[in-house]
């Protein structure tokens, strides 16, 4: 809040391309430190961390900030450039974020496991002492560390590729001169605040097709009984469908949450709101993914009846999770939108300019 | 609230032996008129309907209000007959409740099994079209089929017994002349009102000892992961022993609601605050229950993984809904105590009487 003062007088006279420029520099700056970093990282052991290593999580960081701009404001920048970088993009997001991800899930699934089972007299889980617990939670970590392993050879694979070069290429032109479009040179309110409105927009569009009503009301029981509708041309339902269909509007909304979140960056405006729903999505969105690993490990041949029973139980669990999760955004959504409005009425003088970027100094 | 004039007129004079007297005859008057109509159903087919027949019904209803009166104003009554009263009005009541409970619980968990497996595809459940379903769902079906048959047989050969007809004959007694103490001919707000008091008291302290915090907060998932202390003197800590140890406190002020909201039918007060509380509670204890007979069917020698996986979810289905009942209760309880004070503090020559009873007229 100090530099404000500064940045609405810098933004009084920047334009839309000096504002996009100065980000993605900043952010293609991170990409290109934070590189080898990461590479060298995921040549090292596999560790067990729960975070992943610095160097990994300042790339994703900054992938999905430049990501996100290049969609937000892409009517500003070289159609075709912007459109490969994006894939190229999420090519590495969805290269780099499988391992961790794998990590965080066996923490959740394996600690939700424990406390299930947990026989601490003074808070004993529902499951507690079952002979079936040793048994799944072996099973669950074995599945998890061989998708780990797998996950670490292919991005190991990877990282030598000529793809991964051709991309730090693209990030080294982002810092020198990003291929802008003439419209760049409007005037950073004129050009950008339409940009960013649709991305509001479009959120608040997907946000309202979600159940709201039923996610604000505790213990509605659709996380287990009750799922949203299954496309028809799907045919046969199956759990599997069931809850991929339930789960697919709020990971849309997610990544919607998240782009306006990057959008607010570039604008310089503060995210708290947003950063909180991006939380409580992402929560939603490990517990789906660990509920959908306990169901398969269920079907894993050969197991015991108790092993089965116990992962049934941490199934149901991680979807009580994700009922929590919707419940915390029914409860949250409905106050952000007027605050939204209010900025859009917000002049495009004032309060505008690059966010500040601390881990640039 | 019509015959409130009347009602406070006539206690103006009424004795406490006036009051219970007229409470009691009327409840034996119903336990009497119900209990061949109850003998004649139980001696037909069994049934499925999930709410018990009439005369069971009526019979229950009579035989709680009795037991409840009996103990709340114990200290108006000759002790040894009250104590025995009560002892064999209990019998009858764990006799009679045994088999319309497993009609109960054998409706709630098949609904719940069947909602969690349906294949609408308007709302499939987390389950749907898993293989484990139909076999989970015949073997519940099929174990509390035979638990309903063996408590089917044991109240036939108990309707028939000694030991009823007696207490019908002690019912006779109630009707004529209850054995009242002295102290049934002070004035009834005198006498009633410390003893109706102590009902609440206990229903107040124990009340006070749930984690009501922890339940009027959503999610807090205490119902699958932390379960409450289990005594130490239990050594091995299992997860029925936890379940059960979790469940106590809560069972215990589900009786302590019904004696407190018996009571204030005796002072002609509304109880409408303590039946919703009676019916959250009823909710809880049949969740508990029923999730008790998913995990114990869990342990069937020679079940498939798949059944034994089902039944992990329809187990942490109902402990869903033990939290669901905790949450209701959590939130409804903390308005309840005011209006309990204030009730205290009503003159006792005000609004005193029998409760009106629409079904003796």
């Amino acid at each position: 809040m100090t530099d404000a003062p500064m940045t609405a007088q810098a933004a009084s006279t920047a334009t839309a391309g000096d504002i996009l420029s100065s980000h993605l520099t900043a952010q293609a700056g991170v990409f290109l430190r934070a590189l080898p970093q990461a590479v060298g990282e995921v040549g090292a052991r596999p560790g067990t961390a729960v975070v992943p290593p610095v160097g990994t999580a300042d790339l994703l960081r900054a992938v999905r900030r430049i990501g996100g701009l290049l969609h937000t404001f892409g009517a500003t920048f070289e159609q075709t450039w912007a459109q490969e970088s994006r894939t190229e993009l999420r090519w590495l997001l969805n290269l780099l974020a499988l391992e961790p991800g794998y990590v965080r899930r066996s923490a959740r699934l394996l600690g939700a496991l424990d406390a299930l089972s947990g026989t601490e007299a003074d808070g004993p889980g529902m499951l507690a002492g079952h002979a079936g617990a040793p048994k799944a939670r072996a099973l669950l970590d074995r599945q998890l560390t061989l998708a780990r392993t797998r996950a670490h050879t292919s991005v190991l694979q990877e990282l030598r590729s000529a793809r991964l070069h051709a991309l730090a290429d693209r990030m080294t032109l982002l810092v020198s001169e990003a291929p802008l479009l003439e419209a760049a040179d409007g005037r950073a309110g004129a050009v950008l605040l339409p940009q960013a409105a649709a991305a509001f927009t479009a959120l608040t569009a997907s946000a309202q097709q979600l159940p709201l009503q039923r996610a604000s009301t505790p213990y509605g029981g659709d996380g287990l009984r009750r799922l949203g509708s299954v496309p028809p041309a799907r045919g046969v339902v199956d759990a599997d469908a069931a809850l991929a269909a339930d789960d697919a509007p709020w990971g849309r909304v997610r990544i919607l949450v998240k782009r306006a979140r990057y959008a607010l960056e570039v604008c310089g405006r503060p995210t708290a709101e947003l950063d909180e729903l991006d939380e409580v999505l992402g929560r939603h969105q490990e517990a789906a993914d660990a509920a959908v690993t306990a169901a398969t490990a269920a079907r894993t041949p050969r197991i015991t009846p108790a092993t089965a029973y116990v992962l049934g139980v941490v199934h149901a669990d991680q979807r009580l999770e994700v009922e929590a999760a919707r419940y915390a955004f029914g409860r949250r959504w409905p106050e952000l939108p007027p605050g939204l409005d209010g900025w859009l009425e917000i002049p495009p003088a004032e309060g505008w300019g690059p966010s500040p970027a601390p881990r640039m100094a």
